[in-house]
C-alpha cells in the first residue's frame, strides 16, 4: 500500500522547528529510497530548506499551514483551537490513510489528545500509553518504559494491557522475542508494592505473550535486565523526568569540577570532545522517539529539544512500526485474547 | 543534658561494617571535642580499630553484641529476631535517653520498624517518613526529598504533615528559613496531578510554617528551586533510585566512551582524577544521611555503600538534629497547630 511508504511529519514542533526537522526528515529519506514524506507546516520556511538541501521533490509533499501549537498551549483547548495546525494536519494524514505514521516534536499533551480524538483507541485496549526509549549503557541497546504520561492512575488490567502492547512494540523496534517484561516497583521482593501492582503481577505472570521477569527497582531501569518496564502514567512521568534531571545535574557537576581545578582547565581542550560525545550519547531523553501506543495509527513523539540526529531517529522508529504494522498486530492480539477482568 | 553529647552508632551495618563505620565515627569525634560515642557491635572487631586509630577511650563506650541484621533479612521478622542486634542496641540507647541520636547503615526496612517500635511516633504525626538529601549541583547545597520509602500511599493530610516536618528538619540541617516547599508532580500547572496532590496543595498553600512554591517536576529536583520536596513513599522511592541509576548509567557511558576512542585512552591518566572526583561528588546517594522523621527520637540512616566520609556525614546530620532538638521542635509545632482534616 502506498500509505505505508508515506510518513507525515509535523515540521513546526520542537525547540528548533523546520531548521532541524526538515534536514532530519531528508536524512531519513536518503537512507530509505522508497520513502515519501508529507511535511506539514509553514511552506515559506520549508521550501528554502528543501531547496538548500537539494531535496528530491518527487517524494515530498508540503502541506502548508500557518498555525502551530506551541509548548505553552494548554492541551485542554486544543481540540477546538488546534484544528488547522501542523500537528493536526500530520495526524489527519494517518487518519485518512494517506500516511502510515506521523511524527511530531510538539506539545505532548496536545499530541495525545489529538491522536486519541482523530485515530481512536484500538478495540480491546482500555487506555493508550506513551512508551519511552531508555538507553542501556552496558549493551548500547534499548529498553522501553511505559506509560510515561498518557495516564495518571492505572488499574491492574490497564497495566497488563501496557505490558502486552509494550512487548509487541518493543519486539518491532528491537527485534527481541520473547520480550522480558518487568513491573517498576519499590522493591524486588514479591511482597512489595501497591495492591494494583500486586494484582498486575498475577496477570503478567500468567500471560504467554512475553517473559515476565518480576519487579524491577528504579536503579535497575538502565541495566537492560528488562526489555519492557511497565508502570502507571504518573510514576513513569516522574521516572523519565528524574533521569533526565539527574543526567543534567551530573553534567553540570562535571563542568564545575573542570572549571574549579587548574589541572582540568589546562586540559579542557582534551576533555571538550568527550563532553560533546556525552551530550550526544548519554542523555536518556535523547534516545529519541516515544510512541503513543494503543491507537489505530502510528504516532511517534520526538523530544522537543531533539537535534537533527535525534529527530531522524524518531522517524526511523515510525518506519519500523509501519513495517511491522504494529497497530494491526496489537488489534489482532487483543481480539484473539482479550484482557479478562 | 549528657545524652545530647552522646550518639549511638550501629557499627555493623552497611557494605563495609566496622572497617568504615568506626574510623568515620572517630573522625567526627575529633571534630567535636565534647562528643561521646556508643559503638554497638562486635567488640572483637571494634577494639582493634580503636587501638589502631589511637581513639580517646574516655569518650567511647562499646556495646558488645554478636548479632547483626543483614541487608537480606526480611524486615517482617525483625521485631522478634532482631532484639539482640547492634541496630536494636543503638536505637535502645535513644529510647532509654542514654544517647541523643542513633546512626545506622543497616537494612532500611528493619531500621524503620525497630525505630517506630522502640521510639514511637510523635503525637499528632499521622505517619513517619524517610527524608533523603539531594545534591544541588548549581549551588553546592542540598535539597531534601520525603517520603522516600517509609510509606507506600499517602493521604493529603499525611503529605501536609511531611511538608511541615520536612521544613523543620531542613531548617535544622541547612539553616535556611523559611524553607521553600514544593510538591513533586507530573507537571507545574496548577491543574496537574492526582486528587491527593491537589488536596495537599490546598493545605500547603494555606500554611504559614513555610513558603509553598507549588508543583515541581522530576527534572527540577536537583535545581535547588525547592528546599523540601514532598511526595508519597512509593513515588519518592522510585525517584531516589532512578536518580542513582541514571548517574551510574552515565558513569558507565563515560567509561565506555573513554575505552572506545584511542584519543581518550591516550589521555586517560589526565581523566582518572576527574572521575574519582565525580565518584565522590556527584552520586546523589552519596549525599549521605537520610533521616527517619516523625519519631520521638533521632534516627539517621546512612547508605549501605557509604565510605568513611559518607558515614561521617550521616553522623554530622545527627549532631545537627540533636543541637536543634528536632523531635521536640516537631512535637511542639504539631501540638500548637494540629493538622485539620
Amino acid at each position: 500500500m502506498t500509505q505505508n511508504r508515506r510518513i507525515a511529519v509535523d515540521v513546526m514542533g520542537g525547540d528548533f522547528g523546520p531548521s532541524i526537522t526538515v534536514p532530519a526528515a531528508l536524512d531519513v529519506m536518503s537512507r530509505h529510497p522508497r520513502l515519501e514524506l508529507v511535511l506539514a507546516g509553514d511552506a515559506s520556511k520549508i521550501e528554502p530548506l528543501l531547496e538548500a538541501n537539494k531535496a528530491d521533490r518527487q517524494r515530498i509533499e508540503v502541506l502548508h499551514c500557518k498555525q502551530t501549537i506551541s509548548s505553552d498551549d494548554k492541551p485542554e483547548g486544543i481540540l477546538r483551537s488546534g484544528r488547522g495546525s501542523s500537528m493536526f494536519l500530520a495526524i489527519e494524514q494517518v487518519q485518512k490513510q494517506l500516511a502510515g505514521a506521523c511524527v511530531s516534536a510538539g506539545n505532548t499533551g496536545a499530541l495525545l489528545l489529538a491522536g486519541r480524538h482523530l485515530l481512536k483507541t484500538i478495540p480491546g485496549i482500555e487506555k493508550p500509553a506513551i512508551m519511552a526509549t531508555i538507553p542501556v549503557t552496558r549493551s548500547g541497546g534499548y529498553s522501553y518504559l511505559l506509560d510515561v504520561g498518557a495516564n495518571l492512575h492505572n488499574t491492574h488490567t490497564e497495566l497488563f494491557g501496557f505490558a502486552r502492547m509494550g512487548a509487541l512494540v518493543a519486539t518491532s523496534l528491537s527485534g527481541r522475542s520473547p520480550c522480558r517484561v518487568a513491573l517498576l516497583n519499590n522493591g524486588e521482593e514479591s511482597s512489595k508494592g501497591t495492591a494494583v501492582i500486586q494484582d498486575a503481577a498475577r496477570l503478567l505472570s500468567a500471560c504467554q505473550d512475553f517473559e515476565y521477569i518480576g519487579f524491577i527497582e528504579g536503579n535497575q531501569i538502565f541495566s537492560g535486565r528488562a526489555d519492557v518496564i511497565v508502570c502507571d502514567g504518573f510514576t513513569g512521568n516522574i521516572t523519565i523526568k528524574v533521569s533526565a534531571g539527574a543526567v543534567t545535574a551530573m553534567k553540570r557537576q562535571i563542568q564545575r569540577s573542570i572549571s574549579k581545578h587548574w589541572y582540568y582547565r589546562m586540559f579542557s581542550w582534551i576533555l571538550s570532545p568527550l563532553f560533546s560525545d556525552l551530550r550526544k550519547e548519554v542523555e536518556p531523553t535523547r534516545y529519541n522517539g516515544a510512541t503513543l501506543i494503543g491507537l489505530q495509527g502510528i504516532v511517534v513523539k520526538s523530544h522537543g529539544h531533539a537535534d537533527r540526529t535525534g529527530f531522524s531517529r524518531a522517524i526511523e522508529h515510525a518506519i519500523k512500526q509501519i513495517n511491522d504494522n504494529v497497530p494491526a498486530l496489537i488489534a489482532s492480539r487483543m481480539a484473539a485474547d482479550p484482557v479478562s477482568h
